[in-house]
């Protein structure tokens, strides 16, 4: 999904480790000026391509901070990882100065926590999100990407179990038996949105669905 | 979310790093037996408590996978991380014995590349990914979370723009200006599923809309 970019908003990054040099790149490609940061100068050099401005700086001297007007920058991401002192300091120095939007990326229980307590606006922390979304896709083959909506109710990719396939979707009664919404359908590259109650789901559909996650859990156990 | 376990589905995770631990303790939590894999007696150890088992062993040993039953487990994630030859190795092992399922996680675009071309079923590489996933969250701060149906269009959760606010759904015509469909709405706790045309949007809700990323580029645009 490439959205453009709605307005001038600048960006730094902190840390060219491997989240940092992954997001520098996301968000240049976006097409926003990205200024890149990290103390050792050889990341600084091999980075030099990928993004606007690569600069080399210790983030947890505050003056350092400063004189790279910082204050300028909408968002700093904090990719520090590893080095909980420094990823702490960094984020404590930024928001002191006074930046609006600070991203820090947590490597542990004890960074996440921390890093809250001191302020940082998001916090991310790569492994355990990640590892959460795998074990949700891995625990049910059928269910392929989601968005949690409440703790309650979900919106899922799924794929077309046998009971309601060939049929239309008013005959397969989805709405009232299973008490969940075909939003869209996806079928092979094309994708019918809002599809009439006529639409009949297909072998190898995917159904993009809301409801309840009881609801959603049920047409989950249904045979494939 | 959280759905309950459709079957008896056997999972092993090999390395208890960040990243195999967590998806270790998330795959327990939902209910599944995990056997959990380290060469590292210290990690084994410090990990006993977690889940079902723990056991050490190195997984580029054939003989050990072997003598694991590893060839009984249904999925088999590989997170060995930045030892690029453990990780293709144990792979290739797991692939040769037979597992149905392997998952494998990525440290860098070499593994992504090698990891493929041997028959992972899955790749994953938590990094690049979670950082494309923030980098597009704070690219476009009205959307906090999207599926990306296919390569043009996908559903986000969006904050409602000012110019849609205080009207009906029919009379912001976002269907027929926007091209766009609304498929829920969230204010407060409640969550309004399938809302009807007479639903007024208000400010502070987040719609659940569904469209090609050019409509959703233009809703996004609008001021907040
Ligand atoms: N005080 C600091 N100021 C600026 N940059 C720092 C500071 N402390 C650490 N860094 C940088 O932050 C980055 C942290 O990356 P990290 O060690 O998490 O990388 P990684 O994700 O393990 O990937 P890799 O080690 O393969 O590069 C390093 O490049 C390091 O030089
Ligand atoms: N051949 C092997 N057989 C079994 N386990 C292995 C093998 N090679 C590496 N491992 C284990 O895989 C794990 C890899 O973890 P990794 O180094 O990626 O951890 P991390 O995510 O950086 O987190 P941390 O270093 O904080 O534990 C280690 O626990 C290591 O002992
Ligand atoms: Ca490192
Ligand atoms: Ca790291
Ligand atoms: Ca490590
Ligand atoms: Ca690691």
């Amino acid at each position: 999904m490439k959205f453009s970019p709605q307005n001038e908003r600048q960006f730094a990054v902190v840390g060219l480790g491997r989240f940092g040099r992954n997001i520098a790149k996301s968000l240049h490609e976006m097409g926003y000026d990205v200024l890149a940061i990290d103390k050792d100068m050889e990341k600084v050099q091999d980075f030099s391509h990928e993004v606007t401005h690569v600069v080399q700086a210790d983030t947890t001297d505050e003056e350092a901070l400063r004189s790279l007007g910082i204050l300028n920058f909408d968002v700093v991401i904090v990719a520090i990882g590893d080095d909980t002192e420094a990823n702490i300091m960094t984020t404590l120095q930024l928001k002191e100065i006074g930046v609006p939007y600070i991203v820090a990326i947590a490597k542990s229980p004890l960074q996440i926590k921390v890093l809250e307590k001191i302020g940082a606006n998001r916090i991310v922390a790569p492994e355990r999100d990640m590892a959460r979304r795998v074990a949700y896709n891995l625990a049910s083959t059928n269910i392929m990407d989601y968005i949690e909506l409440s703790p309650k109710f979900s919106i899922v990719e799924i794929a077309v179990p046998k009971a309601i396939r060939n049929k239309t979707l008013s005959e397969s009664n989805i709405r009232a038996k299973y008490g969940l919404n075909v939003v869209a359908i996806k079928r092979h590259d094309n994708l019918i949105i809002s599809p009439l109650p006529t639409e009949v789901l297909l072998e190898n559909d995917i159904a993009i669905v809301v409801g309840s996650n009881e609801s959603i859990n049920g047409l989950e156990a249904l045979e494939k």
